[in-house]
């Protein structure tokens, strides 16, 4: 479910960084007056020369990329496995990449040894390097799909027969057959839709104005601000996180068990559990989400799930274990699938109905030769008359390098003869048909995300993959293990689509800073060869130091991965299994959400900004809402920040963010470490009601 | 302990304030230019008239006072009754006390029925009630001598054979019946020692300071933004108070048992309690202090204590209760005496030795007609020359309202009286003979300790308190009950030598703000007798509500009681009861407080502000050293805040401090309230080893 949250947030998160980080815009908006040649981006870097696409490509731009790599996957791990909520990390991986080798560069300028200055199209090559990298700790599926086939999941669901637990090699082995496809599929197209349809790509875009915004005196100077903020917070963070290892020596221990709202409150779900990360996320999080997701954990926790149990022993068998799925979790899980795929549906063919319809104009417009705005956004890309001297300069820039088609097209025919043919070695329910009908799917496919993504910032990558577990795994059918190639059926999927769209970003990234296709293209390359080897390092690092990986209650119940394994079973069995007054609900819900949707698009952007994300409530109903009060309380901090000093806030609250997600993130890798060498800690904070606490006090003190 | 330091610290508290809040100093320093008159305080009230003495004696004063008085009462309580170190409160006596008259006036004067404006006269008023108020909460001795009285305290000590427990009628009585004589003693005295010998008095001319730059317009407007900082942080603390308590079901519960440096470091008393009260103290107490107190705390239960309780069944049995005054408890509470007795006797010499130099001179100077400074502190009273125009407005306004001599001595008559006649009634022990050879020597004492606090700002209260209870004691003998004769003798003498250099203060105070000294007289009178009936009241709700008030280890160790009944037991008994090579301990650290201070006077101000003070780092021993702990992260606080902006830190930092200490002191009124009518909290915050946890798992889910 987090999935498609996460480009969404991504979108949204951009939109408003977009709105203020955006020279380029405001010289625009000046620029109507006549002096857009003074105020050009371009303009300003005209003295700097822009290097080859082969000098753009460092050895220590690769070097700052694969250490930031390892911290991003570490995160995106983390939040894949806590609740699935995975917000923009562009601004950090942009301001790291930035702090990383400027400071280097400045050490060798200091000691005379500086061969080459740092551009921002070397700037750019990182920042492609690391998305393309942490994109695949999240586009790996080791919250979702991947976890999903393994034994401890299955345990969680309705079907416990078929699974494939994790291990390092087949990971891997499985991640470079699938990642590298979705790039050779847009590589041919990518002139249609940088150049000629002028997509926005919010997210590129915004990341592109960072960067040139960076090397620029001025925003250098505000940069180094932002990362002195950035470290302030990741260094708070990563204590506070040391701090409270201290504390949590068995279950039920530590601050993220600190009853804060009571302790009644707490066995539904409610407390805050003082997560720096989500905070953090909360800040970055558009407040609607914020709002969404506590009223979604009201609505499920605070109310129904209440009713619901006090139907125990008529609507179910009271003594069931409180994880099966056929008691409460059962219904926990399916409202909430229902709800994802509600909402998921309906931003489907919406997204592809605004394709269809802006594909159709794009190709009228271009017979009469008028290239006008497709976006309803008026984004400073598409709002520029063809002729600015910016233009001109990043299209020929752009046009410069080429990538044949001829390579494009042998290169994924190469890929997916090889995955044909490795695919069902590792995934023997996988037959190699299926596989042979999702390639021939997929390059439209991955065009459709990637174009939908330029004009909306949605990227419905894991949207495909649900496509593809219920095709699949229906076409596959129970006996021949469907809910596992339903699966792996939509890790392929996933990465294709997923990789796609995150290139289209990068080419975008790539045009707005003069930075060459081909340089971007090798820059994700290796970002996704790092990606597929380091992604699955750092789950097998979670999977071995956190025994309870994946179990409800515990640190990290890795919630998709039950949802996307129950989504698989029921596209194999159908609704048989659920218990009773389940489907009844799952109707109730899968109509709200596409409700809730229609009704958001109908009464029009002001008025909608109100109404909640069907898909944000539906992630606490699983997991419970103790993140939602993180978020809020980060939320909360940044509306009143806003409110005090709101040009201080929009500078440094990204940062402030980034530093708490960042600092939380990169404590969970001591933090495993530790629990792999088996050091435990050495107190625990205990909370008990007044009673226990006096049986336990006469137990300690017989006397 | 705490008292002698109380003092010390308002004076060193107060010289920080006095430096930044002084309009008069920074005149005078421009003034020696020539534009002196220009820049005069009483130049710039010149247009105001001041009110007669009975006007500035006004009904809104003194019910804003009597809220005061509630409010500090239980701050000054709390303080006494945890750790016995009280930091100034004036300031925020100042600000609340201005905040509440003037809103009141300001509300009152836009409905148009405002009769008389807010003066400046009548802000001292307010300040001086409240001081006297609230003094009687610490020189009523609930902490110390009164309490060391009752039972409870006698179990913890090594004499548990005579007690008088606290009962809200004869605490009352006893209080009225010594707290006014020091009044009466100082009156006739003080034209010599605020006119002629124009005495420092550092807090009261801070405390004037601070009024009269209330009363000019940007002095209003800044302690507005004092006011609300201290709102802020009144609220905070309160609510971060009200909080803490929900996680108290029990003992060894909740923030205050928090083991924030491991469990070993708790065991031996060092960790951080989330005292918002002593990091207030801590940010308003001078540096040395905080450091002397962390620096007694490593010192004693760092190292000694340990020490001494690994020579167990050696150098006493080991088979005594942790509490017993024959083992370990007594050490630390001789060593403690010690150390305090060595730091107060030595400044008692070095006290009495000035004031006598400096009467001999002031006499002498006197003879030949002319004035100069005496106190060592360049101080702007002393510092200016006889003829300013602020000095002759100040005398005549001063010499105006006379106090007849006949009045005075007829009151101390029949106070004195009153008392001897009523006082063996209350303690049969205490036989009225002894009472008329205090009476005969108090005046004296009174003007001593009136006398060198106007030179040093150090009142030596209870040091005077102290040479009662063994001289009192002694000639009692302990067949006679010494022990309660003692420490009533204490409280005799203590309260009237506190009120004594209360009042005199106050009366310069009242000389620089034109307050007239009959109403300041008048304040103080009723301010006292407040104080005689709140205070007990206030310490009444504490005894009945904590029923553990007193024990070592409980939230209100109250260690000056033990402390001051133990010193009653020696003077009585003499040193035979002490444990082996506790005398000698106790000489060695009785001899290291004078060795310290006489060091810390032999290499001058500038290096002897690195050297510890003895009184401050005696006070850890018995209670542990985790308050000091909350008082240098309260230092820490605001050396950091110093750093990056001096001046706001200079500005804000009393209101913060006193609005965490005001907030968390106020909590302890609906606490004890809520003890009070059984309301316990519903839940324990508790901390176990891993080992316990898990035999408490186990204990609790036996399955």
């Amino acid at each position: 479910m987090g999935q498609d949250q996460r480009e969404n947030e991504v979108g949204n998160g951009r939109d408003r960084e977009e709105e203020e980080n955006d020279p380029n815009q405001k010289n625009k908006v000046r620029g109507v007056g006549g002096e857009e040649e003074a105020l050009s981006v371009e303009r300003t870097f005209e003295n700097q020369e822009v290097p080859s696409w082969r000098q753009q490509l460092t050895v220590r731009a690769f070097v700052v990329s694969f250490m930031l790599s390892i911290l991003f996957s570490f995160i995106v791990m983390k939040l894949n496995l806590t609740t699935g909520i995975i917000p923009s990390l562009n601004v950090s991986a942009g301001l790291l990449g930035f702090f990383f080798v400027k400071t280097w560069t400045k050490f060798l300028s200091k000691s005379g040894l500086l061969k080459q200055p740092f551009t921002r199209q070397e700037n750019t090559v990182i920042q492609t390097c690391v998305v393309a990298s942490s994109g695949i700790a999240f586009s790996g599926g080791f919250g979702s799909y991947l976890f999903g086939m393994s034994g401890r999941i299955a345990n969680e669901s309705s079907d416990t027969s078929d699974f494939k637990d994790p291990s390092l090699s087949w990971i891997i082995g499985f991640l470079f057959v699938v990642s590298f496809l979705g790039l050779f599929s847009v590589v041919p197209l990518r002139k249609i839709m940088i150049i000629d349809f002028k997509l926005t790509y919010p997210s590129g875009t915004a990341t592109a104005h960072l960067i040139n915004s960076f090397h620029t005196p001025e925003g250098a100077k505000l940069a180094k601000k932002q990362v002195r903020t950035l470290g302030k917070f990741f260094s708070f963070s990563f204590l506070w996180g040391f701090f409270q290892w201290f504390y949590t020596a068995g279950e039920d221990c530590g601050f993220n068990s600190f009853p804060s709202l009571g302790l009644k409150a707490y066995k539904n779900k409610f407390y805050f559990d003082f997560s720096a990360t989500y905070i953090g996320v909360g800040m970055i999080c558009p407040y609607i989400v914020n709002i969404s997701v506590l009223l979604g954990g009201i609505l499920s926790w605070g109310l129904m799930w209440p009713l619901i149990d006090s139907r125990k022993g008529d609507w179910f068998p009271s003594d069931l274990s409180s994880t099966s799925m056929h008691g409460l979790q059962g219904y926990k899980v399916f409202i909430a699938i229902a709800m994802i795929l509600g909402d998921g549906l309906y931003n489907f063919f919406k997204v592809v109905g605004r394709t269809l319809s802006g594909l159709y104009s794009q190709l009228k417009q271009k017979d009469i030769g008028v290239i006008l705005p497709v976006a309803d956004r008026s984004s400073p890309a598409s709002t520029t008359p063809e002729t600015s001297f910016d233009d001109q300069r990043r299209t020929q820039l752009f046009l410069k390098d080429q990538i044949p088609t001829w390579f494009a097209i042998a290169g994924y025919v190469a890929i997916a003869a090889i995955s044909i043919g490795t695919l069902p070695q590792l995934f023997p329910q996988l037959k190699w048909y299926y596989i042979v009908v999702i390639y021939l799917f997929a390059p439209t496919l991955a065009f459709c995300n990637a174009y939908g993504c330029g004009l909306t910032d949605w990227s419905l990558a894991s949207t495909y993959g649900k496509l593809a577990i219920f095709t699949i795994g229906a076409w596959a059918g129970a006996s021949h293990g469907g809910v596992l190639a339903g699966l792996a059926a939509c890790g392929v999927m996933m990465n294709i689509v997923s990789t796609a769209s995150d290139l289209s970003q990068d080419f975008k990234t790539g045009y707005l800073t003069l930075a060459s296709p081909r340089s971007m293209f090798v820059s994700q390359v290796i970002g996704t060869a790092m990606g597929c080897v380091v992604s699955p390092c750092v789950f097998w690092l979670f999977y071995k130091a956190f025994q309870d990986l994946g179990t409800p209650d515990s640190e990290y119940p890795a919630p998709n991965a039950v949802v996307f394994r129950n989504m698989a079973i029921l596209g194999v069995e159908g609704f048989s299994s659920l218990p009773k007054n389940c489907l009844l609900l799952c109707y109730v819900f899968f109509g709200a959400a596409i409700l809730i949707n229609l009704i958001k698009d109908c009464v029009g952007k002001q008025r909608g900004r109100f109404i909640p994300i069907p898909m944000a409530m539906a992630i606490p109903f699983y997991i419970g809402p103790y993140f939602a009060i993180d978020m809020c309380i980060g939320s909360l901090i940044l509306f009143v920040w806003e409110k005090i000093n709101k040009a201080k806030a929009d500078a440094f609250a990204p940062a402030v963010a980034s530093g708490l997600i960042c600092g939380d993130g990169i404590w969970t890798l001591p933090a495993s470490i530790l629990a792999l060498a088996g050091v435990q800690p050495p107190i625990c904070m205990k909370f008990l009601s007044r009673a226990t606490n006096a049986r336990v006090d006469k137990f300690l003190n017989p006397s």
